[in-house]
Order: structure tokens, then sequence, then C-alpha cells
């Protein structure tokens, strides 16, 4: 594995503290945001960016909070998570910051990126590919699948993968349906599959997560649905 | 690629001519079955066989007609094909019967079974789950969901995974709830893919079945499936 180091950016006043992973060889490479769950920036994330190196992508671990840093306590990280939740616009603003970012590097194929996030991080990709971002394909692992800013006929370049648990209480039956609808209404290319035994943050180890109300991590469906992923970059970000 | 022989194995007196793909080296390999579509034993199904050698599966594609052939009109299919689906449990021995025929070779691993079929081969896979088989893994592309013999409660061991077009007539989305309803009251592991822009048969080159309505091969979701399906059967057969 490589290494990953410092990429700063701002938005709204805010330093964003990102950690990029570049591949072995000269670039342009294409390249792929890796958006954290609601806990912050960590090492679930570190490790993604670092895999997608690996396989030649150049890999920006985001922050969406500020500070790049982990929060352990959910009481810490709250007022952070809900200022974006209460602000959509926010929320966007700050994952089109990431995104442009990573298109400014000059180890960047700019017209070859892509995103991939986890829970939260899995709606800030869905947030990217609606507000019509210059992305070939997003996927979001078991993420939070609404919005108030639904996607607009037409205007969504990215093809998207949803990964979602049919026991995800995050993502009930209804939301995933309503995405569907969303998505098809609006001309989407998307693509959908639901693990049926599959539970919230399936994809992450962390023991410290395991006590949260309907999170369950699930080696195989972490291992399927990363292979599903990275055909799916590997179709749309390199074809 | 390596070359196909001949299978011959028997169902309710009919001669099956089932052609058997084997990987390099020696076995007992994880072993496979390859079900055709409602037009019987062709290349597309002979190419997925060798292909499932090279990864190192003893790969049987099946025949469910008799005689080993490959139907061009649906008038000439369509007695056969009807026969089966009007009696159900003539489908199903008939799944069982090759199933038996593959378990009984020398170069295959009982213990690590599976199957995958493509639109009525997607319903011979699911048959054969539902029948309680000893199959690890199965996989079904485009297939049709419909049953008259649906899964029983904690009769399934087999791991499904269903590959389905968005847009395919021949598998709607009531079918698919329906589906999902099914195995998830029955107990069963399984896990659903809709590609949004899928037609039927989306796996399938064949330019003579771009005519059938409802047809579109699609070679994004093909290699997308694919990589899905191998992994599904890797994590499944060999784990």
């Amino acid at each position: 594995m490589g290494e990953l180091r410092a990429l700063d950016y701002e938005h709204e006043g805010v330093l964003l503290k990102g950690e990029l992973a570049l591949p072995a060889g000269p670039g342009p490479h294409p390249a792929v945001l890796v958006m954290h769950d609601a806990h912050g920036l960590g090492d679930h994330v570190r490790r993604r960016a670092l895999a997608l190196a690996d396989l030649g992508y150049a890999a920006l671990a985001t922050d969406m909070y500020g500070g790049g840093k982990l929060f352990t306590g959910q009481t810490e990280v709250g007022p952070f998570f809900l200022d974006l939740q209460e602000n959509p616009q926010r929320l966007r603003g700050r994952v089109l910051a990431a995104f442009e970012a990573l298109r400014a590097r000059p180890e960047v194929d700019q017209a070859r990126m892509g995103a991939i996030g986890f829970c939260f991080g899995g709606q800030c990709v869905l947030e990217l590919a609606r507000s019509g971002a210059a992305a070939r394909g997003v996927v979001s692992f078991h993420g939070l699948l609404h919005t108030s800013l639904p996607a607009r006929a037409g205007e969504v370049k990215a093809k998207v993968l949803v990964l979602t648990g049919g026991r995800d209480p995050y993502a009930p039956a209804d939301a995933v349906a309503g995405l569907q609808r969303e998505l098809t209404e609006a001309g989407v290319d998307w693509q959908l599959t639901v693990y049926g035994e599959g539970w919230h943050a399936f994809t992450d180890p962390n023991p410290e997560k395991a006590s949260v109300p309907g999170v369950r991590y699930d080696p195989l469906i972490d291992k399927l649905s990363w292979a599903q992923a990275t055909a799916f970059l590997d179709a749309t970000l390199r074809d």
C-alpha cells in the first residue's frame, strides 16, 4: 500500500483537511472521492482510498466537517452532522468543494472522475450526482437515500450505483423505492443492489460501531460490494 | 479457452445432452450448472461454461429439452418450453437431474456446487434453490421470477443472487417485489440487483434475438453482471 498526503481545501471559510492517495506511475489518473460516514474522516475511508490507489485511481478521502478528524462520540459529532442535514445547499456545496479540490490536482484526469461514499458519505455522493457535477460514476454504500433537492430531469451526468442492506433501518424499503422513482423520473442511469441480509454499515469492521442500533459488519457483503463497486468504477471511469 | 465434452444424462426417459467444461489441473473442482434460455443449449451458455472453467470451475451447460440443440424459431421451441412451464414438478425434476449428473462426476467437489442461468435458465436456477438442493449459491441473469412452488421456510440452502433489468417486461417491478417477499419469508439469504436501464437478455449479444420485444443486449451491464456473478460464486463456493 502507498501512503496518504494532506490535501487542504476550503468551503465557506471552513478549512477541510482531506487526505490524498496516489497510484504509482505517471498520471493523469482517473480520480475518486472517498466520502466518510457520519463520524468523520477515519481509517475506514483511509483504507479504501489506499486500496483505490493500488487499483490506479487518485483517491481523496474527504473531510465534510473541518479539521479532518474522526469523532468517536455521537454527542460530539452531532452538531456538525445536523448542520449539514439542515442546510442541504451547504452539504452539496461542501461535496462540490472536495470534487473541485481533487479535480484541480495535476495528477488527475478531469474527464474521468467519480465518487464513493459510506453511510452519510453515501448521501454525499448521491448529492454530487444530483448536482449535475461532471462525475462519471458514483457508488453509495449503505447510504442515506433521502434528499430535499431531488435529481432534475436530464441534469445528472453520473451513472449511479446504490448498494444497500435489506435490513438497514436507515434505508427502509420505501426510501429505496422512492430513490428508484426519483432517479428513473430524472432519466438517471442507475443500478441498485439490495443485500437481503445486510444491515447498516455492512462494510465497516470497527467494533465500536457494533453497539449502534441497526449496524452490523458483514464480511461477505463487504467483499461482494467492493467487487461490485470496483467493477463499476472500472467500467464507468475507464471505458 | 478449453473445450467442451459431451455429458449425457436422463430424466423421465428423455436423453439430455449437456456439455461439460473442465478446468486445467487436478480436481475435485467447485462446480456450476450453466442453464440456457428458452431457445436451448447454444453458444451463449457454451461461452459462459468455458469462461467458468478458466476460473477454476467444472461447468456443465445443461440441456432442458433433450437432444442438446438450439432452437432458432419460437414456433419450434414453444411446445418444449410450454411443457415445462405447465408441469412445474417436471421442470424442477429436470433441473435436479442436471445437478445430480454434474455432482456424480469424479472431477467435482460435491460440497461446492452452484448454478447460473439466463432468462428461462434464471427461472431454472431459482427452482433449484427453491427445491432445497445442496447448492451453495445460484445466480439468475434476467430470469423469469414467477413460480407455482414457492420457497418454503428454512428449506433453501443456497444463497441467491438475482440480476434483473429495470426495463425487462418479463420481470416487472411487481414480480421483483414478489420474489423479494417470497425469499425473505422463507429465510433465504438473497441479493438482488436492478440495473435500471437493463432490458431482457442484457447479457446476450446474439443479433437474432434483438427483434424479440423487450430484448436488448447491453455491453456495460453484461460486463458488470458477470463481475458480480463471479465474485458471488467465488465467495459462496470457495469460502
